[in-house]
């Protein structure tokens, strides 16, 4: 049987977990003259978040902070602020079909964190990698939604 | 006097602290079929490092994973693998004026680290502003070399 290909294209964002969302896109604001792309509350993922766009990517998307504000005490990003206090949370690469990444990414031996992609941001589909079989760094995989600008 | 305007067009890369560097590409390379795109030693930081092309970026560069391996106990990747373990150390910010971005970022109440930019990878010049006033993120300021492609 073939190996499957892998294709992670870009990187589609760095999560960043702070306390205060509105601060924290004043400081993006005022320091870099950074401003919000898009904002949604993720009831499932527990955030609030506001995405900033960086810059356009090769593969026809593009790479974005992901500012995250916990909603309830039991979110992953609440528990990430407890014990490390605010900074970057994760990365996330981009693909054209999460599912099969993942599934081709849990056959290297990698844990996949959701058997079946959930709702990310903007309409995406999302999966998250373990850290602890990727060096440190809690890794998640995004497939753009088809319409990636609908606000 | 009217305000310098800060540009900083791409995520030039993400930083990793790893404690065993070949390891760290054997992980990437085997997992998500990423191959290296450069890599050198950098005494003046202490660390040996490879780089990562993730995705082309619209202002003309790239966006990497820089993956850090300290070659001295004073490095500052051997201090934060000491303190936090392996996993993101810092993000990156591509701009076409370094010393420009960092002198107008310093007006903002931004502590930046070096009073003149240093070398970092790829004959870039680099600096860093203090995580403490940037929500918890080590964030680097990078203009690459004029030619960045000489390996």
């Amino acid at each position: 049987m073939q190996e499957a290909v892998i294709m992670l294209t870009r990187i589609d964002h760095i999560g960043i977990a702070c306390r205060n969302l509105d601060e924290t896109i004043a400081f993006y604001q005022r320091t870099y003259n950074f401003s919000v792309f898009h904002s949604e509350v993720n009831e499932e993922q527990g955030v609030r978040e506001a995405m900033i766009k960086i810059n356009e990517t090769d593969d026809g998307h593009a790479t974005y902070l992901q500012l995250l504000e916990p909603i309830r005490d039991d979110s992953p990003i609440a528990k990430f602020l407890a014990k490390h206090g605010e900074g970057v949370h994760h990365i996330a690469f981009g693909t054209a079909d999460v599912k099969a990444a993942a599934d081709a990414i849990a056959e290297k031996g990698v844990q996949v964190l959701y058997p079946e992609p959930r709702r990310g941001t903007m309409g995406s589909s999302i999966t998250f990698l373990h850290p602890k079989d990727c060096g440190g760094v809690l890794t998640e995989l995004v497939q753009a939604a088809a319409s990636e600008d609908t606000h």
